[in-house]
């Protein structure tokens, strides 16, 4: 008997029709002899819902105060509160034990910060209590309550976070987030048709995939996973409720924690891309101690995340200072430099280009090879795709390209590191 | 500075639109002076829909086990939980303070009925705090938080209950009952167009009109009103938000505790009726004690609710022994009266009618004036109306007539008392 618990999506609750499967498919699950519990999203389009009704009330109250914030972290929570109320009851229909928990009656406490709130802890006691009776326990994703007993969320996507957060809790054997996909791909097989299946990915690489904008898990759960070593594993609901328990347990992706398991597999485990990014330049800079508190300060000052920062070697006293960030933020941000930074520090000229993408290839095999990067380089240079930017991380190589060379480069990419083959 | 609860229902808060009319209207007695707490309802239609996504899942959830009302509970009480956060919002928007609770957090405890709890205390210690900050509370309607930690809900209706005991808890100077009539009426004035608006109304008059299917003010609400003497009143949601204060204080009825405020007024406050009753009489029952008993036992046993008992005096040691239930129980009584009572008491037959109706002439004036049954009785008697069951009590006198003729019946009564003309 194992301890297991079920994550599942908006999609997979979004009919009742749907829910019923999600029962049949836990019930499989209690009835080979296994602690269940589950706990599931909003139903697809209901979150939506309920925000589009605040900003009808309020157009501005996701940028507003923090009470605004708080009526909308309490109405957001109804979402879930919904889902797990009819799950409960579709699974006592199905004959089994079933009880629902609001994030506040578990209780999972966060910190105060309402749409974005840090699960701080979760009180076992009384999901451990409700299945040594024998009852499945469903829990309400994405929300939690703080220190003062108001509502929290943890934002989109926060489900998967606790999920993976109730699995570290109570020591669950394994963690299965279901999902509308069926695995970690090495790339988007929109974009390679040849893109294959992980049968398993190190805890770092799911971490660098997910930030890279692989849709699959939030970071969050992913960095909860590996904290607290969570065997979790990403999986289809669209598989049919009853396929036999073996099967379904070796389907979709397992994140490990082993260094050894990896032993034997590929240098490179995928290849990651978002085209969500600008590129800006900062030209002609001073180069003196302080240079990038100088450039970077006024820009975090005006809460824009800053992703790949780059300072190339100096000439004459000068140097050029680039960076990304997210497309939206890109005017605001050109607005921050011309009318703080460019006085500030008399750099020469800005330059900036919202026509970009990264691409990145992931790997924790690439620690130990050398000429990884390398094989990178040429095959994009093969391609005549010029790199605009580099970067690199232990298990990371990322590269700043022209945005209308993206698939050219992923698929080159897939097919020079060998992944539409299965590894040894 | 008074403070003031105002309750408004579903209607009300149906469209953003309506609740943003629902915050102008708080928006305009705050800024009077008076300190606000606001329980509102669920948006119109949407306890429905989420009790029928539960149906779908578990068709007999309603009549299920404790199990699943606790579910059905958890999930109807979202309805309310969308509502005050949407109404936080939009005073906020107002520029009003405004924070939302639901019953749990107040918290409202409650016993472990689920579905139909009932109210054991409310903490006053956390809305206090916020009136004093100047803050706006908002609570759920419908729902509270039993002695274990689970969300129950009051039945449907359950609003006005909350904020008549949040009002008693406290001590509020008026309780206002925003709905969709501008108050109580002398009977329906789709049946006697010349039906009057009633400024005032005893408490225990109220109390009779609610019993009879007056769906003005659910009954549980009324008796609260009357344990702790709030000061409540019924009013329309549908006239204008920016009525003037004054206006709006008095109109509407309101439910008055004060025996001699009634002094000067009508012997009759109203006409009540129903026809969701259904008469069974069971002919021939040996007169001998414990017959009441042998009859009305199973039917209780089978959790069918019993409204007028009547037994009337024996002939040869035999006696008839009528009484009705609520129509939908009537096959299920007539089935327990076949097969259980009439082989247990030796009875000579069974009869029953679900064509009747009940009509009452309901007036605390009635204590202290003789006549008023023989004038209701000669007035029936003056249409050729034949009454088929009399019950009285202090200050209602109720007849089971034929259901056709019921409109006639109600239109002389209200006639034969006067209730066109304003009392003096």
């Amino acid at each position: 008997m194992a301890l297991i618990v079920h994550k599942y999506g908006g999609t997979s609750m979004g009919s009742t029709e749907r829910i019923r499967s999600v029962a049949q498919r836990v019930a499989k699950w209690v009835r080979a002899g296994h602690q269940l519990v589950v706990v599931p999203s909003a139903m697809s389009g209901e979150t939506n819902r309920l925000l589009g009704l605040a900003k009808e009330l309020m157009p501005d109250a996701a940028a507003g105060t923090p009470e605004a914030l708080r009526e909308l972290d309490a109405l957001a929570a109804t979402g879930e509160q919904v889902s797990v109320g009819l799950l409960a009851l579709a699974l006592q229909a199905q004959g089994l034990q079933a009880v629902s928990y609001g994030g506040w009656q578990v209780p999972i406490k966060t910190d105060s910060a309402y749409t974005k709130a840090r699960i701080e802890s979760i009180d076992d006691t009384r999901v451990r209590a409700d299945l040594a009776a024998g009852k499945v326990v469903i829990i309400t994703g994405f929300q939690g309550v703080d220190a003062h007993g108001h509502v929290t969320t943890l934002g989109r996507g926060g489900s998967d976070t606790s999920a993976v957060a109730v699995a570290a809790a109570l020591k669950a054997d394994e963690c299965l987030i279901y999902t509308d996909v069926d695995g970690v791909y090495t790339t988007d097989p929109r974009i390679v048709p040849e893109a294959r299946r992980l049968s398993s990915i190190s805890f770092e690489e799911m971490l660098e995939m997910a930030s890279m904008g692989s849709k699959v898990l939030q970071i969050r759960s992913v960095e909860f996973a590996g904290k607290y070593r969570v065997p979790t594993r990403v999986l289809s609901s669209f598989t049919p409720w009853d396929i036999a328990l073996e099967e379904e347990m070796r389907s979709g992706t397992l994140i490990t924690f082993e260094e050894d398991e990896k032993m034997e597999q590929a240098v490179v485990a995928g290849i990651a891309f978002n085209r969500d990014e600008a590129k800006i330049s900062v030209i002609g800079v001073p180069d003196k101690p302080g240079i990038a508190y100088m450039i970077l300060g006024p820009v975090a000052e005006a809460n824009i995340d800053i992703d790949v920062i780059i300072q190339n070697v100096s000439h004459d006293g000068r140097t050029d200072f680039s960076f990304t960030v997210h497309r939206n933020d890109y005017a605001r941000t050109m607005a921050v430099l011309q009318s703080v930074v460019m006085p500030a520090t008399g750099a020469a000229r800005l330059a900036g280009d919202a026509k970009i993408c990264k691409v990145s290839i992931v790997g924790i095999g690439m620690r130990s090879h050398v000429g990884v990067a390398s094989t990178m380089f040429r095959t994009l240079s093969e391609e005549g795709i010029n790199i605009q930017m580099i970067t690199t991380s232990e298990i990371k190589t990322s590269v700043v390209i022209d945005e209308k060379y993206m698939e050219l480069a992923v698929r080159a990419l897939h097919k020079a590191f060998d992944l539409e083959q299965p590894s040894a």
